[in-house]
């Protein structure tokens, strides 16, 4: 359920249910990937690829600026109405497209990060989410966020979970997952 | 007990008590509210009503930025000595006055972003903050904000628990509750 | 092990061990210091140092811009080459020259934060770091942001760990410590 579809009252909410053997923990990790910046994407994509290869449980929920990054590169606007086709022009969707959140610089800081990257063998975000996605990461968008920007399903990036809520992320928790908010 | 009131020693410092049955987890957030920009605003409030509703023992700790959200919708300058008060005039206090990270572009971008999730019928951070409180989320303040840009108990919104400082936040998740920093 | 030095598959990984007894918390932290900007480093050593106060377990990996607070004050510039050598120009490295990620008013914002602080007594980061060691709190850089910036262990304040990479940090929170990204 979404929070856009429904009102927030306890009738219409899940409750969490506590862990399934009192206070255990699943060994699992609930990341929120909020940031569409270059920097915070690139730390998002190294711990979920990193704890996909290590076999610990990991959902990303993808929400806010990050559900941009999550946009298939061909597509350059996103959007129903001219304010969210405004928004994604002036926030280039994509993971290719990504801006370090300081020292832009007309694109020259992301460019020497990437290239730096390049050199010391540091893998790309594209290239990390593509191995966290071999490794059993599931990355599942945020429902509200792809009603208010105006993104469908067939603009984000193929292997996706289908659209959830926050209830259902906070599920992830109840039942053990450590949360992190990047 | 409060970083301002004392210098930190093993003395002055309460230990944390492992939780209750070794490694339980009470299943409850322990948020810390930092950031006084809308999105994050937005998120937090979010997490913090839809864990409420979710019958999820949630504590949400005020600090930094994030605290400027929590000021009382009339008060229009805080702060004591002209410093604070140059603060409070650079960065308005109140949900209402929240600003985007980004493409602010003097108010366009939070007009957008306010009147789209109006269009889809998502509440707005000052809704979602009454439906916390009414939920159950307790809001505590941040002493040692409140003291270093001299807001005071009567410039906070009604509602609020008894300002306190990093080590009682800290005890929540001594006590089992998942940290989540916004 | 850093994602630097090889690739990420599930025969380079260790796989995070379960708890020691299934789903036991250690009570510890596991803090990702992150940011470079004054705010946050704040907040993230009065985190620590409590946390250190209060005897919880804390580990804290230094990443990305996050890193750049814990060279020497006296270093200058760090890097190998030219990239390397400007990122650090465009943003000065140490403690002591961490900037505010919004209002900074050509330095006005963060010498009114720091006088403020003084004023009420509160410590400031680079005590804050002095207390957190003191209080076994341990601060580990990330061998991939070390690679990326060209900075040496020699340009690292005395008394870190050894560097480590994403899988040692998730390791910690394999091993039960709670999770903090700042």
């Amino acid at each position: 359920m979404t929070l856009a579809e429904a009102p927030i009252t306890p009738e219409t909410m899940p409750v969490a249910e506590p862990a399934p053997e009192a206070g255990a923990r699943t060994n699992g990790i609930a990341m929120i990937c909020y940031s569409g910046d270059l920097e915070k994407t690139w730390a998002a994509m190294i711990l979920a690829s990193t704890a996909g290869a290590m076999m610990m449980p990991t959902k990303v929920f993808v929400t806010f600026w990050g559900l941009q990054t999550f946009v298939k590169p061909e597509k350059r606007v996103t959007g129903d109405n001219w304010m969210q086709k405004m928004l994604s022009i002036m926030s280039r969707p994509g993971i290719a497209h990504r801006k370090l959140s300081k020292m832009n610089f007309l694109g020259m800081g992301p460019w020497m990060m990437r290239k730096l990257a390049k050199q010391y063998n540091v893998a790309s975000p594209a290239e990390l989410l593509e191995m966290a996605t071999a490794m059993g990461v599931e990355f599942v968008p945020c429902q509200m966020t792809m009603d208010m920007f105006g993104i469908k399903r067939e603009d984000l990036i193929d292997g996706m979970g289908e659209p959830v809520g926050a209830a259902t992320y906070l599920g992830y928790v109840g039942d053990g997952a450590s949360p992190l908010f990047i």
